[in-house]
């Protein structure tokens, strides 16, 4: 089987690891509820998380130098926060609401899972997030990860192949040598064009109990998986 | 305090947490010991890692692109073993030898120290070693770092000032929050220069029993330990 080869595991975060639209949504309300402001927060903590990909996206293109995901996070929560008339806070306050992004709870079977994987395999991820984030959110959530690659080291946002090629050759490792789980299709699907392997892990509440995108695996990845758990079982770990 | 703002502790990791010349030894003993060839192995480890800074002076000083240090060891073993009338291994056996790098054991003090460290701070590495190597190094040792920064995601060697400061960046810390954790005056000196705090630590017996640099600390850090865990003494943790 061609997974035998592979030596390292690059992970998918935002999602795939962590409950962002929970956590999110738990911060805004702790944040607004007491202040007597209510609005719908997960439906906010969407809106904050529908700014992401247009943001990164002016990057990758080139219409903007490299700009660290901390400080998209930032434009696009002033942006949300005007758009839903919420405001008042001070820049003390509105520094830790974005650093919201810095304490995502992981999913019920990350730590479990991670800490199996982890005997046989390297584990870094392979975010849109800065190191920073990515740092905070290990210590957060007790995620043990080997090393923090991705999008920040490589400079490269994701789906861009620099993001993908780059965190492989830190590692020293040829593509072929590396899994990218994820339980986004299209980054999969992006980063098996590169060579690395693949392993869909299905995280159908990411988006809330409505969720339609990436409920399943639409491609034929190298595994399909419920949740870590499973995917250390499939490993053999 | 000054060190009251620290929040991250940046490592040099050769000679500070690992003690590569008794590691290297043992490895170059083990490797050519069993084919009847005898050598003062710690003479060549010594031999090998004094090439390790006229290497790097050549990338720092743009005489040669940016070449991994895993790409330096290499040249350099083959340099040392030229010398030293060894020969005889194939390629596989070459680039296990040039592994020895990745499987240096860390000093007896180092891994309880840093996992009381950790409690309070956050660990990165700010070694010349490239990610794959410091990656190795850790599974191996069970060394508990936050993060792999230093020299390759900064593309620059110490003492060149990028391979700090972009290291504090990619932490989204001021250099003043950040303190240098390093066995060498040298580095300590480089890093409080740009606004580090620093914090020596004693290893009289890097070089061997007979090492006469940096036996202690020749300049005013703030703090100077005799090992990990006087470390974590003196900053409470």
């Amino acid at each position: 089987m061609s997974v035998d080869a592979v030596q390292a595991l690059t992970f998918d975060v935002f999602g795939t690891v962590v409950d962002w639209r929970g956590s999110v949504a738990r911060e805004l309300a702790a944040r607004f509820g007491p202040r007597g402001q209510q609005r719908d927060w997960p439906a906010l903590a969407d809106r904050w998380r529908a700014l992401y990909q247009p943001a990164m996206e002016a990057v990758r293109s080139g219409r903007r130098p490299w700009v660290r995901l901390d400080d998209l996070h930032r434009e696009n929560l002033e942006q949300m926060l005007a758009e839903s008339d919420l405001g008042g806070l001070d820049e003390a306050a509105l520094e830790h609401l974005n650093r919201a992004w810095h304490r995502l709870d992981p999913w019920p079977d990350v730590v479990a899972g991670l800490a199996r994987l982890k005997r046989r395999y390297i584990l870094a991820t392979l975010s849109n997030g800065n190191v920073a984030l990515m740092v905070n959110l290990a210590r957060h959530g007790g995620l043990p990860w080997d090393a923090i690659l991705g999008a920040e080291v490589a400079q490269a946002y994701k789906p861009l192949p620099a993001a993908y090629l780059r965190t492989a050759d830190y590692l020293g490792l040829a593509p072929s040598a590396c899994m990218m789980v994820a339980a986004h299709n299209g980054d999969l699907v992006a980063a098996g064009a590169l060579g690395f392997r693949t392993a869909f892990v299905a995280r159908p509440q990411e988006h809330g109990p409505t969720q339609t995108s990436d409920r399943s695996a639409a491609h034929a990845f190298d595994i399909v998986a419920r949740d870590f758990g499973d995917l250390a079982d499939q490993l053999g770990c």
